[in-house]
């Protein structure tokens, strides 16, 4: 695999190009597309600033913002290393969703210069993907962007993975005949995605999630946290429970792991309630695999892995949400969120749902449309 | 036009779009352009910063720059309203230039912002071009980027004109038989452009230029002068002549005007030494007509105006010269600049040239491929 990716991306120079909308070949061709004739669009956005999203790409244009600072799983890489993924990001949003996104890596890693760069290059982008920026200071980072700027704003690495969780317990209730806000939940790795799931599934009704990282569940009070994991420990673990991820596990319906590989055994999910659901996402290897889940009594499992059924991969949101929220020109909130979670759910049948297919395959391309078409129809009531 | 304009722009909302140059339909496909086998180039450049060249589109991508405070002859018209600009300028990078260029439209008129966002987003870009900065801020901006940047800037407003004006009056002494740093200048309205072509016609050995704006001649001297106008003044006007354009005019050789329309008479063209070559390219309106140059005794004239000879037109320049800088991978200097004048000059051979063809038509495509290939070259010895 090795060789073959890095021949794809010199072959190609990269993975992106801008294209022309429009020919220059004629004299008027350039009249109006260019001088003289472009003053017209020009002052009707003087006159009317709406009118920019009549008269240019901006409405259908994203800017995918990293500072490279927690790139997949490699970490701080930096900017220029972080590129190929951006590109990758951008090529995911046009082949799924018909956005155009172009990646802005950026040579800060100061919270504030990244939003004042992000409020900054604004006004040429429909909206602002921000990418692979580590906790906490993504959390900042995202709810400033969000109050100040008019256009919509989305940390794929907070959410994404979030709706996807959302739509696979949804639909392993509908399989199961559970009732979902009864369930009882156990995240481990409250980092970005972590804690955007912990509170997707709060806000939805799930009241009982207990919250771990490696120094084992969070609870309020707790020394040297953070005030995200604070925030976390006041919507979390009502018991107070204290004691490593083992002792977490016991007794509960699900396990979400967006945390490190190999850290669930099989004595832990037989440790669950009968017949747990188990979703185990560290990538490229999942806290537990999907075998191993399995025959640990696991009734559904899936992971971040293309090669095992059940894959949670964020491609299934971030294509169609943006579409969705583009069209209708709205921000992004909690409900365009579980909006999205529900166009992805839906596509699935009573007839079509079992076990080992809980969501849909992230190559499926009715996801995307379907998507953007919850989004629209839900702002145009 | 108004109509016409207007049309084309929303019915394609815009004139730009990014396309994927692989294809994301298959599970490999998605494995090998995104997670997890991006990894690789990414471990890659991080190993060695210069393979971002060769696995991203950084190498041909460009960011078109502005802050909207100059946008054409329409003034301060803002960010969003300059975008229609910047698109088109995106789009003659790459129709004629092969140049993947997308527009940063900045909420800020402040020049150190301006220059820290700039820097902050040089990682995913090749290149930048500055537009449509007013001046005297732009010379700062680009002085400051140039030297702290390890990618090529520029500044086209500036540069391009000067470049296309360079080509010009070398076409016109070659066709004319004049000796080119013999000619006696006058340079109307010393901005951003007129700067730019008093320092490099200076530069290439023409000793007696006057630079005329609003107060008249420029002096050593003259109160309230900008340190720009101050500079200008110590390599221009050896004489100290003071008085207005049309007493600056008197035995001169050439008029350059890049100032407002119809400042210059034919009584003025008339005072001129015999046989003068009148550059008028003030736009959409010139200085001077082309006819009422001529039969006033121009030998050449050219305007900014397409429906005349000898169009004045920057497109001739910045397509080529970005893809021969990104190309050679070079910054772009004085004789980058003097490379890219040749170019475009030689595309004339003897027995073509005329008065009123002395530069290639905006639409010649073999201009972008040539000025190209002369600073590839150049770069190769």
């Amino acid at each position: 695999m090795k060789q073959k990716s890095l021949d794809l991306h010199e072959k190609n120079r990269g993975k992106i190009s801008i294209v022309s909308k429009l020919e220059t070949k004629t004299q008027e061709d350039l009249s109006l597309a260019y001088s003289p004739g472009v003053a017209y669009p020009c002052l009707a956005i003087k006159e009317n600033k709406e009118d920019v999203y009549k008269y240019t790409s901006k409405g259908n244009m994203i800017a995918v913002v990293s500072d490279g600072s927690a790139v997949l799983g490699l970490g701080n890489i930096g900017p220029l290393a972080g590129l190929p993924v951006m590109e990758g990001k951008a090529i995911l949003f046009k082949n799924f969703g018909g956005v155009d996104a172009i990646p802005i890596c950026l040579d800060t890693q100061d919270p504030d210069e990244i939003i004042n760069i992000c409020k900054a290059i604004a006004p040429s982008f429909g909206g602002i993907n921000l990418e692979d920026i580590s906790a906490p200071r993504c959390f900042y980072i995202e709810e400033t962007l969000k109050r100040d700027l008019d256009i919509p704003v989305f940390h794929d690495d907070q959410h994404g993975t979030a709706v996807v969780v959302l739509a696979a317990l949804k639909n392993s209730c509908r399989l199961l005949g559970r009732e979902f806000s009864d369930l009882k939940v156990v995240v481990n790795g409250p980092g970005a995605a972590g804690t955007s799931i912990i509170k997707l599934l709060h806000h939805c009704g799930i009241k009982d999630i207990i919250a771990c990282d490696k120094q084992g569940t969070l609870y309020k009070g707790r020394e040297n946290d953070t005030p995200e994991k604070q925030e976390l420990a006041e919507i979390t673990n009502s018991e107070q429970l204290k004691g490593d991820l083992k002792s977490a596990m016991v007794g509960r319906d699900v396990f979400i792991g967006v945390s490190v590989a190999n850290c669930v055994t099989q004595d832990m999910v037989k440790s669950m309630n009968k017949d747990p659901i188990v979703f185990a996402m560290a990538n490229p290897n999942p806290e537990i695999t999907y075998d191993d889940a399995k025959s640990a009594g696991a009734i559904i499992a899936g992971t971040g892995r293309s090669d095992y059924p059940n894959q949670i991969n964020n491609v299934l949101v971030f294509p169609g949400l943006f579409k969705g929220v583009l069209a209708a020109k709205c921000k992004i909130t909690e409900e365009i969120k579980i909006l999205s979670a529900e166009a992805i759910s839906s596509l699935i049948s009573d007839d079509e749902l079992t076990t080992d297919y809980i969501i849909p395959n992230p190559l499926d391309l009715r996801v995307a449309d379907t998507v953007a078409k919850f989004i629209i129809d839900a702002k145009a009531n």
